[in-house]
C-alpha cells in the first residue's frame, strides 16, 4: 500500500479550519465549487463533481470530531480511489493550525496517483488561502497541470 | 519505507525541463537561490542553502542522462534525508513534459516527510512557472508554510 501525506500550517484558529473540511460549504470554497453534495456527518455520502455530470469521487464520511478530526472512506469515483482513505487531522501549533492530510491505501504508485499527490498539496494551499484571505482557487478556478 | 511521488507538467520543451534540474544555476531559478554549490555531472557533490551557513542538504549526483533523467542520492543535511534517494524523470507529453518526481526511501512517514512533500509539490510548481513564465518562487521567495 501507498500514502499521500502532506502536512500545511494554516493561520487560522483549529474550529475554521475544522469548518472548512467539515462542512459541504467549507470544502467548495477551496476544493471544488462545481459541486459538494451530500451531508457532514458520519454515515452520509459526500459527491464531488468536477466539471463532469458523474461524480469525480464518492466518499463515505467515517470520522467528524470538532477536535480536528476528518476521514472519509472513498467508496466510488476514479477506479484507483476506490478503497483509499482520507483523513484531516488538525492539531495547534503557535503559527496557527497544522493539517495532517492523508489520502491512503493506493494500491500502486502510479503516476496517477503522483499527479494526484500534487494535486492534494496544490489544494491544500487553496484551502490555505482561502482560510487566510477569504479566497481559495477550488476547482474550476485552479492552475490546470 | 515511504516515498514522496509528484507529477506536474510544465509547458516548456523537454531540454529546458532537463537544464532546470540538471544544472546547479537552473535549480537556483525555482528551488533556493540562497545556494546550489557543487558540480553537475555524475559523482559531483552539491550543497543546497537555505539561510543557514550549514546546507540544508547535501546530494551526490547518480544520474544525469539528457534524454531525462536526474538522481541524487542524499548523503548530508537533515538527518531524516540522509540515505534518501531523489529523481527527476522527464518525459514528452502532448501539453509539454510530464516531470515524475520521487523522493524516495525515507525510514517513517513523518509529520516532516509530509511538510517535505507539500513542500516539494510547491517547489514543482515553483519549477513550473519559472519555466513557462520566467519567475519562479525560489527561497527565499518562497510562501512558508
Amino acid at each position: 500500500m501507498q500514502d499521500i501525506r502532506h502536512r500545511v500550517v494554516v493561520d487560522a484558529p483549529l474550529a475554521d479550519v475544522f469548518e472548512a473540511v467539515a462542512t459541504t460549504e467549507g470544502i467548495s470554497a477551496w476544493w471544488t465549487r462545481d459541486g459538494v453534495r451530500g451531508g457532514s456527518t458520519v454515515g452520509s455520502r459526500v459527491h464531488f463533481f468536477f466539471g463532469q455530470p458523474e461524480p469525480a469521487a464518492v466518499v463515505e464520511v467515517t470520522r467528524v470530531d470538532p477536535d480536528g478530526h476528518v476521514a472519509w472512506a472513498c467508496v466510488g469515483g476514479a477506479d484507483e480511489w476506490v478503497g483509499t482513505e482520507l483523513a484531516f487531522d488538525l492539531a495547534p501549533t503557535e503559527d496557527g493550525t497544522a493539517v495532517l492530510f492523508a489520502h491512503a491505501g493506493w494500491r500502486e504508485p502510479t503516476e496517477f496517483m503522483a499527479h494526484c499527490s500534487a494535486r492534494w498539496a496544490y489544494f491544500l494551499l487553496s484551502l490555505k488561502a482561502y482560510l487566510e484571505t477569504g479566497t481559495g482557487t477550488p476547482f474550476p478556478d485552479d492552475l490546470r497541470f
